[in-house]
């Protein structure tokens, strides 16, 4: 249950010099998620924060969508090979009535650290409707700019590794202020967004108020969905989205922003929420 | 079936400024993989190359590691709504006797574009043993810094996208020179990856002789995997590895390079394998 570990490395540079020294690794270990007893994903991430994850993924799936559909959440009474409790399994208790997962989400499949909707198991699956309508909020300009920085500013666990990405769940102050109010890293780029998501369903409910999202890396289908089944209207990434990214976007009729850094921003979809 | 779309954006800068303008997306599209009649898993990627997906996803998972198991390898015969045919359906026919999917394989899962061994149904099943025996190989440093640049120089996609991964495969002439053979961009780095190793199970046959692998970006777990099937026994990074990969490596007898740019590199396992 780490989220970073030591690891001793050899250094080459192209002069030929070789020296050993310390280097510090992004913590990756898998987790399995149960679902009322009944073992449903398995996902690699970075330990932390493992209750939001898997309420997050809940939420991306369409299985909850309110706090109160959630009855328990708790790590499992496993134990490791050295006789340590398990932290590797999370074990999530739905409220009698809840939504829960349909037959297409009960597989025990494996979710890499990069995937977020894996154990759909069909197009038609993937894109499922969210159960909350979609916020309509403005953001300025300048603070849509300025998301990149604040959001890089929180990210402790990159400065130390380089190997995490991350995502940024802003709200806009009275005074137009977009603020950080959860930042969170891992290995996986899907596990940061679930990991905000779960965390946004306990703190503020469904769907999100005045708040857009920022990504480090490249804006995928799977980060606008997951966006969507919470309600959250604006998607800033750092990087490239892809064709169907945009599309989903359009769609949905959310705000979809890439490339956005210090200095400017692309705008796929759903400019009018961006003003000056 | 487009590797890359244009897109109209609107550009905001700092200033206020707005204009509108010409974008290049990384195409994304689903695509259904099905094995002897059977669905067996639907990704998302980048269209391009979709015969060597399907044939490098089913090396990664173990089901086949030579091309005479593969009997044939077609598009379906299905068509879109708009009554083209569809490129988004590969049919894989494996040749009798070939060992195939075993009943944990046989499922119909999504795998996200980011997701290379997704359907896998419990821990034990992640780690697959290779069918082939990895080669060992001695790279020159110099030859191992230049490989960044040699991978980044046939990057077309991404030059107008900046949405994509790229994943290199290097043999080394004879010369002691790592020539970059078989290179993929795809927006899933795992389909970059899993393009590289079908194009060798057809081309060159597994494993892999004096062989390396480039990626540009994160070595996560599953891209460690991913070589190792192929019996690649040298796996370069640009960014981080995560603990987890490293951790396969070691156990693999695998040499991984992470941060590995131009001016130099850490070598996180198998050091003896990088010479000076």
């Amino acid at each position: 249950m780490r989220r970073v570990r030591r690891h001793r490395v050899v250094r080459l540079t192209g002069d030929g010099a070789t020296t050993a020294r310390g280097d510090v690794l992004a913590g990756e270990e898998a987790m399995e998620i149960r679902v009322d007893g009944t073992p449903w994903t398995v996902t690699m991430r970075t330990p932390g924060d493992d209750f939001d994850l898997a309420l997050g993924l809940l939420v991306s799936e369409g299985a909850i969508w309110r706090n109160d559909q959630v009855a328990a959440v708790r790590y499992g009474a496993g134990v490791e090979a050295d006789g340590r409790r398990s932290y590797n399994v999370v074990e999530v208790r739905l409220a009698p009535g809840a939504s829960g997962l349909d037959a297409t989400h009960t597989r025990h499949v494996y979710t890499s650290s990069a995937c977020g909707i894996c154990g759909v198991s069909s197009l038609e699956a993937i894109s499922r409707d969210p159960h909350v309508t979609t916020d309509d909020p403005r953001l300025p300009v300048s603070e849509l700019l300025a998301m990149t920085e604040r959001l890089r500013a929180e990210q402790s666990l990159f400065a130390g590794t380089g190997g995490v990405h991350a995502a940024g769940l802003f709200e806009l102050d009275d005074a137009g202020r977009a603020q950080p109010v959860c930042v969170r890293e891992d290995v996986g780029r899907h596990n940061a967004v679930d990991k905000v998501v779960g965390w946004a369903l306990r703190e503020r409910g469904l769907p999100l108020r005045r708040a857009a999202l920022q990504v480090s890396g490249r804006a995928s289908y799977e980060l606008v969905q997951k966006a969507r089944m919470a309600g959250i209207a604006i998607l800033a990434a750092v990087s490239a989205p892809s064709s169907l990214a945009v599309d989903l976007a359009q769609e949905a009729g959310m705000t979809l922003v890439g490339f956005s850094r210090g200095d400017g921003a692309n705008v796929y979809a759903g400019a009018h929420r961006i003003v000056t």
